[in-house]
C-alpha cells in the first residue's frame, strides 16, 4: 500500500434508495411527496436574475430563514438552515456531539445516524425499540454524550406522544436531545412548542418530504439561540455559502403557498390511510404510521421475495436486511393512481404464492 | 456552565467578504466575476421542470460531472463535484489529511485553511512565504501529513510555474498533495497535466469565479479514480445530495458556452493589466497577479486608511490584518467601469492625502 494511502478516511458510506430516472416506474422507495410543489415554485425559478448569479448568495440565507421563522412564529436567531435536513443533521452531529459519552439512538431508526457518528468518530449507543418497535423512553435515562431519535420513526412512521418526548428531555437536561421531525408534517405533534422551555432541544424539519421540495435540498433546524449560533460558527468553519440563490428563493415561494400544501397533506394521509386498511384486508402487518410511508410485513413475512417481484414490475420500494427489519418493507404513500399498482402487483403476488403453496402441498 | 454546552464544539469560523445588498456600491471584494454568466443559465433556470422538484437530484451529479469531464477530457471517474469550491475542500481536509503529522500551507494563503483544519482537529505547520510572497518549494520537502497551496495564491495572486509545483508532488510521493486553482483560468498553468503522472494530485477549481456562477455554488475536484472514491464515500457520509437540481441544470448549462466564458476572461485579465499599469503610475506596489484580483500597497503603506476611505465611498475591497498583509489590499478586477471609479476614488483619497501632509508639514 503507497503511504499516501494511509491517510485516508475509512468511512461505510450511507446508502440512499435507488434514483432510477425513468418515468414509467412507480417510484415509492424514497419518501418522495408523489405531489409536485407549488407552482409558485416554478415561478420564482422563472424570474430568477440570472446576471445576479455571478454573486455569492447571502451567507445566512437570511430571506429564508426569516420566511421559515414567520411560519413557524419563531424568532430567525431561532432558526438554522442547509442543504437538506441530512446537511443540517451532519453539522449537528459535528457542532452539538463533542463528548466522550455514547450518543443514544434507537437500533432501528434513521440509518444515516450511526454513519455520521463514524464520521465524525463519535461513540454511539442503540437501544432497542420494543417488540412493537416503540421507544422506551427509560432507556435514555442514562449518562450520554447526546440523544437524537425521529419523530415519527424511520422505517417505522411510529410516532411518539409528546409528553413522553418531555420526559426524555426533562431526564436529559445535561444533554443535547434532536429530535428529528423528516416526516412530522404527516401527523405526528411537534417538539417545536417545547423549545421555549427546553434550550437544550433542537428540533430538524426538511421541505423534501411533505413540501414537495426535495429536489432543491433545504432542511432547517430550530433550537435556542445560542444553540443556532454554535451551528452557524461550524457551517462557516466548514462553507460560508452552503444555500444557492435557487434554494433561497425556492424555498421562500413554496412557504408561501400554505393552502396548497396543506391541501397535498391531506391527501397524502388519506391515501396513507385506505392503503393501510387494504394491506390489512390482504394479510400484510402495517404498523401504525404517522409518515408518508407505510412499514409492512407480508403475510408470510417473506419480505426480501416481495421486494424483488415488486422491483420486476417497475415498483420500487425500500427494503433493509438485518435481524429487526428483514420481515418488512417501508412504502412510500404515492397518489391513488401508484398505490393501485402496487395492489395490482400485490394482489397478483398473493395468488402466485398460493398457487405455488397448493403446488407443494 | 450548563453541562451540554461543554459538548459543544468551539471553532473561530471563516469570516467571508461582506455581502452588502446595495446595487449603488462597487463591489470589489469577494473576487466575483464583474460579467453575468451565459443566458444559457437563466434559459436553463427557467425551463426547468418544477413538478420534477419532488424528486431528489441524482445523487451523483452524474450529468454535471460528465459535462465536467468532457470539457477537461477526463474520465467521470476522475471528477468529484460539491457546493462550491468550499465544500470540496472540507470534504479534502475531512477525507485526505488524516495523519498524525502536520498538515502544510502557507503562511500568506487562503485563510479557509486553517479553519478547516482546526473543524477538524488537523495539526498544520504554514510555512512563511519569502519577501516576495512566493512560495519556496523546498519548505515543503519534508515529512508531512498533506499539502495544499493555492495557485494562484490568494490573496497574492501569484502564480506557482508548472515545473515548481511538479517538484514539489515528486519530493512527496507519500502525500496528497491538493492544488486549489480556483483563480487559474484568470493565467496560470494548470495542474491537470499532472494527473496522469501523479495519482496522489489533486487538483480543485470552481464555477464562482471565471464562470459567473457564485450565486449556484458549484466546485469540482479532478484526480485518480480511487481519490475521487475516497472523496465520494466520505460526501456520501455527510450528505447523499448536496448539488441541488438546480446547480446541476446550470452548471451544465454553464459549461455548454465555452465562447462566452473565454470572451469574459479576456476582457477581465486586459483589465487587469491596464488597472496595474495605473495603479503603478500611482505610486502603488501591485504584485504580479495571475488571478482576477490585485494585491496592492498603496505608497505609504496606509492600506487601512484605504480600505476605510474607499468604504464611505461605496467602494467595498478586502482588507486582511496580519503583519504580513496589513499594508496591502485586494482588491477584485470589476468593469472598466468600476474601475473608472475605483480611481476616481484613489486618486482624490491620495489628493487629500498630499493635502494633509503639506499642512502638516
Amino acid at each position: 500500500m503507497k503511504n499516501w494511502k494511509k491517510n485516508i478516511r475509512q468511512v461505510q458510506p450511507y446508502t440512499p434508495g435507488e434514483q432510477p430516472d425513468r418515468p414509467d416506474i412507480v417510484k415509492l422507495n424514497t419518501n418522495e411527496n408523489p405531489y409536485p410543489p407549488s407552482s409558485s415554485v416554478e415561478k420564482a425559478l422563472a424570474e430568477m436574475d440570472g446576471s445576479a448569479l455571478r454573486l455569492y448568495p447571502d451567507p445566512a440565507a437570511s430571506g429564508l430563514v426569516r420566511a421559515i421563522a414567520d411560519f413557524y412564529e419563531l424568532d430567525p436567531s431561532q432558526v438554522f438552515v442547509g442543504v437538506g435536513s441530512d446537511d443540517v443533521l451532519a453539522m449537528c452531529f459535528l457542532t452539538f456531539f463533542n463528548s466522550q459519552k455514547p450518543v443514544l439512538f434507537p437500533d432501528v431508526t434513521y440509518s444515516f445516524y450511526p454513519v455520521w457518528a463514524d464520521l465524525f468518530r463519535i461513540p454511539f449507543e442503540t437501544p432497542a425499540l420494543d417488540e412493537d418497535f416503540c421507544l422506551r423512553k427509560e432507556d435514555y435515562y442514562r449518562e450520554n454524550g447526546g440523544i437524537i431519535f425521529p419523530n415519527p420513526n424511520a422505517p417505522t412512521g411510529i410516532a411518539q406522544p409528546l409528553p413522553q418526548i418531555e420526559e426524555i428531555l426533562q431526564h436529559n437536561l445535561d444533554s443535547i436531545v434532536i429530535v428529528d421531525e423528516a416526516y412530522v408534517d404527516f401527523g405526528a405533534p411537534s417538539a417545536i412548542r417545547l423549545l421555549e422551555r427546553y434550550e437544550n432541544l433542537v428540533v430538524v424539519q426538511t421541505f423534501s418530504k411533505s413540501r414537495s421540495l426535495a429536489g432543491m435540498r433545504i432542511g432547517y433546524a430550530f433550537g435556542s439561540p445560542e444553540l443556532i449560533r454554535a451551528l452557524n460558527d461550524v457551517k462557516y468553519s466548514f462553507n460560508s455559502y452552503t444555500m444557492n440563490q435557487a434554494a433561497i428563493a425556492a424555498g421562500i415561494a413554496c412557504l408561501a403557498d400554505a393552502l396548497y400544501w396543506r391541501r397535498t397533506l391531506s391527501l397524502i394521509t388519506q391515501t396513507r390511510e385506505w392503503t393501510k386498511a387494504r394491506l390489512s384486508d390482504l394479510g400484510f402487518t402495517v404498523l401504525d404510521s404517522q409518515a408518508n410511508f407505510l412499514f409492512v410485513s407480508p403475510p408470510d413475512k417473506n419480505a426480501k421475495d416481495l421486494y424483488e417481484a415488486l422491483r420486476e414490475r417497475d415498483i420500487y420500494v425500500r427494503y433493509f436486511a438485518g435481524p429487526r427489519t428483514e420481515n418488512y418493507l417501508r412504502i412510500t404513500i404515492g397518489t391513488p393512481l401508484q398505490m393501485d399498482r402496487l395492489f395490482g402487483a400485490l394482489e397478483d403476488w398473493l395468488r402466485e404464492g398460493k398457487r405455488e403453496g397448493l403446488k407443494k402441498g
